[in-house]
């Protein structure tokens, strides 16, 4: 089965220092590994023009979709969409559904537009915007010789909201897909000792996604939630993936 | 002030799933910002051999220090060695004092070494070994036309002993820095509603870390302490760099 390449491009300089830690790279690739897409690249690049556009040049040239968190606020920090505009050697303009966008969510709060705000609908020329439904600034995706970029906020619960319209507009471009989840709840056994039995058993399934979640307490009263998210054209193939591993799951528990 | 630059390369198939999030990118970013790096990249890569010696090349023609981070046990997926080899145009050789360290971890467990054993024994060509206090695989530390190249493990707690002890071996090249921590208690605001001003507050110090540990209950009894980790060449730019923040942050508090 063809599956799409992606890179995702996570901008900021508290990510660059470990003041945060990257959820949102791991976030979308979770989100694209389940849709069918190979994620083969997660960067973290700083808030600098060149960089960023450096890497957007890097990742067009070896991936069929780029998405890019951060950068997109007021702020002359913000230089994510002059960056890939650059990269794309397109210029940046004023997108007039964007302005339309910014200038609502202002006036829902009785706020006029600024020069600051308005640079926030500044898009790389045809670039379409991607609406914001939690906070003010826009994303933009952009179909450039056979790439889709897609460029979201850094604000996770943002970053979130709109990943999900950006996936909808890839749908026709994505492995038609079957996605499926089972599940155990394992009692008993700490969430630390399962640990390796959950990695052992998930090494099954290269694109199945694998979580516990503790419902009990760790040592006392142990009871851990196993989840597995598997995806395969059709929905047999999907679920016999997602059984494999939780039949392997169920033979190590027994062997201790 | 010169600050070596580095890029961090997390390496493994479960951070570009998104199964896990990319802790060890953010723990090595904030240590090497303390002691005066510029950290540029932390790129998650595959368990693909031409993957990671593709961006170890690419990491080397950019970076002056290079810290990788997974594929080193024992299993064929663990590729990290021979792709850093290839990489630097070194043969991939069985090191002497590295087969010591995993003889004698598994001596003191009653066990033999076995072919998948030794194999974490090979390292690059002159590589000097990095010992493992907590596992079983060693590291390997390697200075690389004018770049500090060092392999680590990915569990996160053998790979956190092992960066001091390669912290130790890069103190020379790294520039002399004074380290200091400063911290306020704040009582009465919740950390949500603290956040966006210990964002604005941190601003003021790029190469401060800044951190919020909540104490008491979110709501009810809000406690957070604030803790600034500043360094500069002396002590005194130090203290006041973190003084800077504070007193911003107290100042933010206050307008509430």
């Amino acid at each position: 089965m063809y599956r799409p390449r992606a890179w995702i491009l996570n901008i900021g300089n508290e990510l660059l220092i470990g003041r945060i830690v990257n959820t949102n790279g791991a976030y979308i690739a979770r989100e694209l590994t389940l849709r069918g897409v190979r994620v083969e690249r997660i960067i973290v690049v700083s808030d600098s023009l060149d960089e960023v556009a450096t890497t957007v040049r890097e990742a067009i040239g070896r991936a069929d979709i780029v998405v890019t968190t951060g950068g997109l606020g007021p702020t002359d920090d913000d230089i994510t969409m002059e960056a890939v505009a650059a990269a794309l050697n397109l210029p940046l303009v004023l997108n007039t559904a964007a302005l339309g966008m910014v200038r609502e969510f202002y006036h829902k709060r009785g706020l006029e537009l600024t020069k600051e705000r308005i640079k926030m609908a500044y898009l790389p020329k045809n670039a379409e915007p991607i609406p914001n439904p939690v906070g003010a600034a826009p994303g933009a995706y952009i179909y450039y010789s056979g790439v889709h970029i897609i460029v979201l906020p850094g604000v996770p619960s943002e970053m979130e909201a709109m990943l999900k319209i950006a996936i909808e507009k890839l749908d026709p471009f994505l492995p038609k897909l079957c996605i499926v989840e089972e599940g155990i709840t394992v009692t008993g056994i700490p969430e630390s000792s399962l640990a390796s039995l959950l990695r052992k058993a998930s090494k099954l399934c290269s694109d199945c996604y694998v979580k516990s979640h503790p419902k009990g307490h760790e040592i006392d009263n142990p009871i851990v939630e196993v989840k597995v998210l598997a995806s395969a054209p059709d929905c047999d193939t999907a679920r016999s993936k997602a059984t494999r591993v939780l039949d392997a799951l169920r033979k190590y528990i027994g062997g201790i």
